[in-house]
């Protein structure tokens, strides 16, 4: 076989494609390459199903639309998570759409590697700038050609709406007494870096926001005094993330942390990360990640 | 057509290729990623003309070796350079390989887009960590079943190597006397950040080497009074890059910033940023820049 054969995407039925990858250097690391990889899937599926290309979509008065995310949640085990995926790693990418609406759209992917499987969800919006130039003021604009109602429903209690929702208000998507704190509440600042963190168009990237929360994550276990090689072989098996914002390029980012373990099992931890605009505080983005501490059977939940 | 299609990369002869690429979110931005996104049609090529699959290539001795970016070289103009690619391009890449020998190759991409054209060279050398886990001690090392005699080769005129030797001792690639001070020396500091900075075998990415230079010259642009928005508007031109070591998650880089200008055009400005481990000062990459401060034709040089 030819090294470097490379399937287009195939239709499996009108609501969702599969796709084989061979992961490269630039969609694998200690970074979120992999999360942005994934997330040109999503757009990929949508463009093939969905009677718009998403790269060149166009409100009706002439704006560019982006289908912007909103909700990214990624599952997976010990074995094979965000971070796992290596050079030379064959993956089978299978894209189920589900109709939101004329607004939005919800992808589901499983990556399957062999030994393993990711669960990946994505809840995207249709944003435009609306004639402006800030990234603060986006508004809802779906694009001319959107076809929708040919994708199934999902149920309604298996929308991340709900779970967003939770989220905005708790600042958490564990409202729950499951948890207890295990550090002190921190607070950290972080300037957006208009030399890596924004996107072909501007726009803080979707996966800015995973280096961000990275980023926080890494000063937490730097607090707790577990050292970079701990938090580089972190397990993380579940990780949510609403984007409630975006920012320009001056926005200084006040992000607060807390860390939580499970009462019955403490080697599972929970962090949450809140983004706000430090000036006016607006909630740009609520996460919260699974972390595995202490060996066990690896899957989450 | 389909949206989609993805045609593979074209052998034209044993020793060139081209493919057409869409431009995605995940490949382009004000960020490192189209340069990451060019090193992958390197290996890519690589894979498919010399007889070795460069994501899973191994020594004799069952080691992994990596084809490392040793230089690496990226010239355009003020309509098309490496920030400008945005969301539905399509680009058309032809590389042509050169034979250096069984531990080297040479790729030469011309990457058009219609209006322009990118013209990047790379060389890269076969490296393993020999056994080691330190990012410190690479050593030379050849894959099984590299061929590469079929390859042409460059005159020895063209060849970077002359460039980075002068680069490694003058820590500039242009040591001449056309270019005059026009601002003071800078110095900062760069700790790696686990974060975001390795790639998906630990090694620091060559890719972010470029985001620790842009890092620099925003520095530079802040220091001088230009402005976020200057910064992001740059236009370079011309941008060299000699990769001289790799580092581990713990490495804290200096960065020696040198601006000048050119005596016979003000407009045209060249930086030259120089990385260290600030801790054994063992020399990391030198890298200069060409940027367009004021309209011109464009070209350059």
């Amino acid at each position: 076989m030819r090294i470097l054969e490379r399937p287009a995407p195939t239709v499996l039925d009108p609501s969702s494609v599969t796709r084989t990858e061979v992961v490269r250097p630039a969609m694998c690391g200690h970074n979120s390459l992999f999360a942005g990889q994934i997330g040109d899937w999503t757009w990929d599926a949508v463009s093939e199903l969905c009677g718009v290309d998403v790269l060149r979509a166009r409100t009706a008065a002439g704006d560019p639309t982006y289908l912007s995310f909103y909700y990214y949640r990624i599952r997976g085990g010990r074995a094979f998570h965000l971070r796992t995926p290596s050079f030379g790693d064959t993956l089978r990418i299978t894209t189920r759409l589900y109709d939101f609406g004329s607004e939005s759209v919800l992808a589901l992917h499983r990556i399957d590697r062999g030994d393993d499987s990711l669960r990946v969800e994505n809840l995207n919006r249709w944003i435009s700038r609306g004639g402006g130039t800030s990234n603060e003021t986006l508004v809802r604009a779906s694009p001319v050609g959107f076809t929708h109602r040919h994708l199934p429903t999902l149920p309604a209690d298996r929308s991340p709406r709900v779970a967003c929702g939770t989220a905005r208000t708790a600042l958490t998507f564990l409202p729950d007494t499951r948890y207890v704190d295990a550090s002190p509440p921190r607070r950290l600042r972080y300037p957006v870096d208009p030399s890596r963190d924004l996107n072909g168009v501007g726009l803080l990237y979707f996966a800015s926001y995973f280096s961000i929360v990275d980023r926080a994550l890494l000063d937490l276990y730097r607090g707790l005094g577990r050292g970079d090689t701990a938090f580089l072989d972190r397990v993380v098996v579940d990780q949510q993330l609403c984007y409630l914002g975006n920012a320009d390029a001056d926005c200084v980012i006040a992000i607060d942390v807390r860390h939580r373990t499970d009462r019955a099992d403490p080697g599972r931890e929970v962090v949450d990360v809140v983004l706000r605009d430090s000036r006016t505080d607006r909630l740009l983005a609520v996460c919260t990640l699974h972390l595995l501490t202490t060996p066990s059977d690896g899957r989450h939940p």
